[in-house]
């Protein structure tokens, strides 16, 4: 039996980058994952620019709030200025760049104009109100680290630096495969014994929320030949496989002697609830995770288990999480296993959804992220324990 | 001047819904705002089914356990299984239906099968292993609202119910303008005074986060005539307008009398850091949120003023998010606004960026979450701060 960090660890020290780089321009990069360091080649600002619009001169040619200094030049942003001559002021504009000869900005508020004249009423310090050069990011400096993925604000500063495209990875593609005789399609009328497949939709749904690309290969029969053809086009095709059921030891399970014969596969005991049972192998030289049959253990397996292997074979490096911790709300007896709870937060800390038992996704659908109980520990109202919430995971 | 809380609550009461309903197919569902409930019309599980890989029987037939039970049916998943006799067992699979006649399943582990018949080791309680009709979800059960945002897991709640079409919200369709007339495109090279535009790039990467169609309208020309052309195009083909830049109080900023002229524009001052000034108004009919200049200021006011607006007219109708709390491990002077530090999460407590006065993206880039310094509060090392992650945010 591993741990669930055991077996997380295990699998991540199998996981191998499974995608190419590719250079991807600048409007597509959002929630790409960098392959390249990001490295300034420009000063940002590009010169010392105006924090304010108001007036730029130099400090020692103030004289008093009543003495008026001409008004020589005029800058908006966006112009290379000329020189400012000794004695004069510049009316200046917020982001416009600080001419030679000036070595302060005063806020326009702290002025008043006349026909082309300037009277500082308030001295600001010597050098106030300037943006200097570099101060922000200077050249050579590195802003973002390769197996990142990228979010809006890093695109943003992407853009600041002037860079139009980046070396990041080609998106994963996942096949997703659903097992079950039982298991019918939304939207077709259900004879007795028949349940809708869900875990096709939750899967393609995670693996889109991930950034990755899906190869859908819908319910695979139940026929040992067509699971073999099933599973050999999924590996020619995609660079991980994810299946949910069809893995236990159940002798209605074909899937798991069919990938014995194409390629291998583990079983693991993972002391995770809901969770069990958990497959590992190869079809063909492409890895497969095979989760259980169960939404709600799809659910937990998938998030804790399956995302940081996945995340790894996307070129994704930090996939670890900082849990939050939060009082619990509730009580629970000593588990045998480490149990997922699905919970809800709220200002006074976390409730747990009261069937936890329940296969369905309504736990999930209900709450807001996983609360930790760990195995042999029990909970007592008001203790402190680890949430992850979904906005994490997902 | 309004506190943030006055400004998000006043722009909130502006808020309309802006887009119509459409029917969308389950593949599409992801991300998408419900526009009506999602009720049960199936009980989940639609019958009894065993809980295990083992045997259904009738509890009161046992008689011990050397004595053999005649297994008379097999029932994989999937079937709908017969009467089973009164005195035998059926074998049976995990979600697999409970025959009539049966009111029990033990797992296989606790029999010994031999021939055509089984031996009960160990008798499990009298209905174990049987997940109920209904238990999960009932008929008539409403499991989702309208006005929520559909996550993986309501996907997989709203397969597994049969349902293959929903009602959802059209997305909404945001041009997004930048204005200044010193911003180029990256990849061409910056003469002096010129910057980089991150503004387009970080709004459109937000708003394509937000789930919103965008509508790229560049770089507005600094012209009145020009950005009434543009203006007027925004405001016929998209449903809500935002702008960075453009409308401070500054005599360059000509988009202000623009709009004043094409609808009607309002500078509010909040009381907000980084951030001022906020513009709210209308083009012709169209809502125009018009952003600061400075990248940090438009990353602060479009994710806690701008969002909930958004959403608002996106149909979502919970836009509010349950601030965490973290201690500080920085200390801060009172400030007169309330400040939105851009910060880190450690395990320790929150890392805080120590150039929050910079313009640049950097602070957001480098954290992952805003914690609030309200106004005219003193931080001090330790104390435990409102902390809003960016995954809770975008």
């Amino acid at each position: 039996m591993h741990t669930v960090s055991e077996a997380v660890a295990q699998l991540l020290k199998e996981a191998s980058l499974r995608v190419e780089e590719e250079n991807t321009p600048l409007h597509d990069l959002l929630g790409r994952v960098l392959a390249e360091s990001v490295v300034a080649s420009i000063d940002v600002p590009p010169a010392d620019n105006s924090a304010m619009d108001g007036y730029a001169f130099r400090y020692k040619d103030w004289t008093g709030p009543e003495k008026p200094l001409l008004v020589s030049n005029r800058i908006p942003a966006g112009i290379s200025p000329q020189l400012l001559q000794a004695g004069t002021a510049a009316r200046i504009f917020t982001g416009a760049e600080i001419p030679q000869g000036a070595d302060t900005v005063v806020m326009q508020e702290h002025c008043v104009a006349q026909d082309n004249a300037v009277r500082i009423q308030k001295l600001p310090v010597h050098g106030a109100n300037i943006r200097r050069r570099a101060q922000d990011v200077a050249i050579g400096q590195t802003v973002l680290n390769p197996g990142s993925r990228l979010r809006p604000q890093d695109v943003g500063l992407i853009a600041s630096l002037g860079i139009a495209s980046l070396k990041t990875y080609r998106r994963l593609k996942v096949a997703v495969i659903s097992n079950g005789n039982e298991l019918i399609e939304p939207g077709e009328p259900a004879r007795p014994g028949q349940i809708y497949n869900s875990n096709r939709y939750l899967l393609i749904g995670l693996m889109n929320a991930w950034g990755f690309e899906v190869l859908d290969m819908g319910i695979a029969p139940d026929d040992p030949e067509a699971i073999s053809t099933i599973l050999e086009e999924a590996a020619r095709n995609s660079d991980v496989i994810i299946s949910s059921g069809g893995v236990s030891v159940g002798e209605e399970d074909h899937i798991r002697t069919v990938v014995s014969k194409l390629g291998g596969l583990d079983l693991w005991k993972v002391s995770i609830k809901p969770g069990k049972p958990f497959a590992y192998g190869h079809v063909q030289g492409t890895p497969l995770l095979g989760l259980p049959g169960n939404p709600s253990s799809v659910w937990v397996t998938c998030l804790i288990i399956a995302r940081p292997y996945l995340l790894a074979c996307q070129g994704i490096r930090d996939v670890e999480i900082v849990p939050l911790r939060q009082a619990a709300l509730f009580s629970c007896k000593k588990s045998f296993r480490t149990e997922y709870l699905r919970v809800k937060s709220t200002h006074k800390g976390l409730e747990c959804f009261p069937q936890q038992s329940s296969g369905v996704l309504l736990s999930a659908v209900w709450g807001d992220g996983l609360a930790v109980h760990p195995e042999g520990v029990e909970i007592q109202e008001g203790d402190e324990i680890e949430y992850l919430p979904y906005a994490f995971l997902i």
